[in-house]
């Protein structure tokens, strides 16, 4: 069965939690209503299912190959699929209309890019990592590099990378070795090896604009001496056509648990000719911005795996017959419905609260990008930022891990079945399992928020987004029909309030204090989100009692599964969390 | 790298844990002492490290081939290696001297299993299922099956299979439709469809007997209407040898996530050669016996593969040089191994933790299976049964779980790397998913635990392993060094009894309450059982406080990182148990 777009699901989140056509009208672009959204919605889910989802399988037995030195062929398919999708204008949904785009709000091109994500990750790897590059220069480019380049990208004409990795230096950025020398011209000619780029060459597109950390002779070494450069593969030309060839090919390309059909490339720059995008020495920075946007749209695309993956194992379970259901009537088919049975239900249920909990919530994270960026009101949006800064590490890590979590529940409802490559579900696991580990490994994703953002201010910022979800868990309380929901999550807040002040205390005694508490602390930030989410839904749920739509009682029954056996687990991280460090650190090296 | 063998830590568990040489001495076995063994653990751990690790990624990349119709090639090397391993008698080492064995108790094969299994998963598992059905026709066979069969199995020139699943019949194998017709010889002809079936076709073997599940035309329907059949390959002569080809053929093999250098394959019975093994309709309690022993083997499978993957983390984690470390002196690299980093050390310690605290509680499990068949005291082999019984199906699911939990950990310590082919570490995730599938989900294991066996008897088996455990505690909590493991393992000892009487009175009245309850109520046993082997384990250590030996001082350093980091997940396990079965029953089909 093919990937089916959830377009009932993200209607509720968009429309009905997250209430976006006003929160357009309120930052003065009404021209985004529900209507317009849906429509965008329904398009991008048949293109979706037709279109890309058929090439999944296909795509991941065939893969990438290099069909000659430095030339690599994409699977069967994934060029014409390409096409289709660039005569569609998908490529400028979420560019502005000064260069050529349509200029949706993040929060709709998130939700397409789950649909896209969880039809085929592979491909829709290619467009995305594309629109992240955009995001950069959009960011940080001059005038005339905007002019040059984002027509170009936003039109699906020209493609982009980042160029981060190399053998030595993956998450310590401050060790790369590629070198940026000055030309007399104003250009630089860049020199060093990338590894790990995705869609480094492909044979989608015409040019490709790679963005690469480099280090110029007189700066100094670490993360301070990086500067972001442009080099694209064909040097263009002055009516933006393509010119020369430049000194950048891909030397090889990767062997992989999954994703297949994206390329992922080892880049060779041998005195290419590179242009400054942005400041010198501030290319991490620089680079940050697109880090961000990518950290949020790759826990989008986890998002839209588990769907997929969800899709195939409740459609399994209803047909699949094996035992008889405890205590139901004896059907004459010699077997019931293995969904009928208690742990399969408990599959079924961890799955669905996994994949609506972490779409909900990481739409209303991309929310708070466009309310940082459009909101009349400048205290809005600098709260609006703050939030999105704390949730994006968040949506990342995560969505990655219930990914994992997820496709492997999925694998455990086909039984032996899901071992199996024809039945579609083990290429999930191999896909989403590359989420937790690029763009930052979730470790990484932890740090940023413990070390960086939560003790970075004393857990100030923390204590605001606590101070939101707690007066959301307290107007709720009153209500005969929320308390199953606030209660908890008012203990939550308070439980992550106290421990957040343990770990600024414990922070400036014990140097492993913050990498000791990361991950688990991330996970139960991570828990606060899902269930003041999950109250948010079961509260717009519960308003709707009267309609006849299965979708609201379907919300609160899921939210009553994940406050009853999910949240649970936020007892285990809190001891962690208390744990410390000693029996992390007191072993020598040689013990372990 | 190659695998490398954990003697230290295999003598650690055997000698000094386990005492096996005074145990198989007060057995009437003195022959198996501690040199003895050491002999077997060493020349075990030398075949595996250089003669099947280095066919492993090889094996995975080329799997197992379709040369024509009925003809399967193992992978280049495999047949080799088999040949090696016949020559030097380890088919034999677990089976009785009368049938050409070495006799060695189960408890010594599972070390050696577990490294084989870590060494090369998907060729062990060759020899692993031969010896499996050399079980069943010891257990089941008449004198003359085992006369025919079993010295041919334990020699390694035949090899078995077990035949149970069909396309329709998994889990619930009284669905199963393959017939078998009495002939006037007094043989079967067996007709049916079996899939799955691990090595019902290869290249090692000159002949191979199957063990199939099959009904006769005057059972009923349903389990209690299954026998048990051996069906060879070829049928053997008068003199032993092989004579004329059967009617059982291989019509296809999977294509899997992993152990792609086993066969699994599709076998087609037309009319087959049968001869009845055991009680007619009793066959899937002859199977069971096979499949109980299976369970542990495919646990301790599991943990060879975990140690596989914690050696290439360890090695790449002391060797991978990125960051600084909190507080350390500044390395004159640049950048510190991230052996260093708190969180680096926390997914090292949980994989040793996992691997470790495993491998004791399976090697302790078999060492019951030895006690139950050898012991001089009735009342000891009964209880040795009892509790073995109990923790087969913890063994099984808990050691697949975690080598799921450690493979991914491990691709993790590895970042981006982990993902790449050519490091290897992926390939343990894929080969150890299987795991949980087969030989009965890990539901199906938590079902047989809480329901069969703990709920089966209203938790008498239980409260006498709680008695023991809790007696454990007792006798430690006085002394002030096993307070920290002493006192957590009495409260879990007080909580899972708790709950288990709990259980059984919430199941008398919810027949949904133990399905609901079975897969965490597993997790929580297995939590009881590694807590109390930690405790085990640290109370020996700390008898040897002054040795210079670093394993002692690294098992409580290993204990203490379980107790405080791990085993607060009982809190998280305990809630969800208690939730009971409404939020999973509750809904409607429809709003899954």
């Amino acid at each position: 069965m093919n990937y089916q777009s959830p377009l009932r699901d993200f209607q509720f989140v968009l429309h009905e939690l997250l209430q976006v056509p006003s929160m357009m009208q309120s930052c003065g672009q009404s021209e985004f209503d529900a209507d317009t959204i849906d429509q965008v919605l329904t398009t991008a889910g048949q293109f979706a299912s037709e279109v890309i989802a058929p090439l999944n399988a296909a795509g991941d037995q065939h893969g990438c190959i290099m069909a000659a030195p430095g030339v690599v062929q994409t699977p069967p398919g994934f060029k014409q699929a390409y096409d289709e999708y660039t005569r569609n204008g998908w490529h400028g949904l979420a560019c502005s209309a000064e260069f050529g785009g349509q200029g949706f709000p993040s929060v709709v091109d998130s939700a397409v890019t789950e649909m896209f994500g969880g039809a085929n990750m592979a491909w829709s790897a290619y467009p995305g990592m594309s629109h992240a590059t955009y995001v950069n220069v959009a960011a940080n480019g001059s005038a005339e590099q905007k002019a040059l380049y984002l027509p170009k990208i936003a039109s699906g004409e020209w493609a982009g990378t980042m160029c981060l990795t190399e053998p030595n230096a993956g998450t310590d950025l401050g060790l790369l070795r590629t070198r940026a020398v000055l030309q007399p011209d104003g250009t630089y000619s860049i020199s060093g090896t990338k590894i790990f780029i995705s869609g480094g060459e492909q044979d989608l597109t015409e040019n490709v604009m790679h963005l690469v950390l480099a280090r110029m002779p007189s700066s100094p070494q670490g993360v301070k001496g990086i500067s972001l450069f442009i080099v694209p593969k064909f040097i263009p030309d002055a009516s933006g056509g393509v010119g020369p060839r430049n000194a950048v090919t891909c030397g090889s390309i990767e062997h992989k648990l999954g994703i297949h059909g994206n390329s992922t490339c080892t880049m060779n720059f041998d005195g290419a000719t590179g242009w400054l995008l942005g400041e010198a020495e501030r290319g991490l920075a620089g680079m940050f911005v697109q880090m961000n946007y990518m950290r949020v749209l790759v826990g989008v695309t986890a998002i839209g795996v588990m769907e997929a993956a969800y899709q195939k194992a409740l459609a399994y379970a209803k047909e699949r017959l094996q035992g008889r259901v405890a205590g139901a009537k004896p059907s004459d088919q010699g077997a019931d419905p293995i969904a009928g049975h208690a742990d399969v239900r408990r599959m079924l249920l961890t799955q669905k609260a996994n994949v609506e909990g972490a779409r909900a919530l990481a739409l209303w994270t991309s929310q708070l990008s466009d309310l940082q960026r459009l909101h009349p009101d400048a205290a809005k949006r600098t709260e609006a930022g703050e939030m999105l800064g704390l949730l994006t590490p968040v949506v990342k890590a995560l969505a990655s891990d219930l990914g994992v979590e997820s496709t492997l529940l999925a694998m455990q409802v086909f039984g032996g079945h899901g071992y199996i490559r024809e039945n579609g579900v083990e290429q999930h696991l191999r896909d989403v399992r590359i989420i937790g580990l690029y763009e930052g490994t979730n470790g990484v994703q932890a740090m940023d928020l413990l070390g960086r953002k939560v003790l970075g201010d004393h857990g100030q910022r923390m204590n605001a987004l606590l101070d939101m979800a707690g007066a959301f868990a307290e107007t709720c309380t009153p209500r005969k029909a929320m308390r199953e929901f606030a209660e908890p999550l008012a203990q939550l807040v308070a439980d992550v309030r106290q421990l957040t002040a343990e770990l600024v205390g414990a922070s400036a005694n014990d140097p492993h204090a913050s990498g000791a508490a990361a991950v688990p602390y991330l996970r139960l930030v991570g828990h606060l989100a899902l269930a003041w989410t999950w109250a948010r839904m079961a509260e717009v749920s519960i308003n709707k009692s009267e309609s006849t739509d299965p979708i609201y009682a379907s919300k609160i029954a899921t939210a009553r599964f994940y406050f009853q056996r999910i949240l649970p687990q936020t007892a285990a991280l809190r001891a962690e969390i208390r744990a410390g460090s000693s029996a992390l650190m007191e072993p020598a090296l040689d013990l372990l």
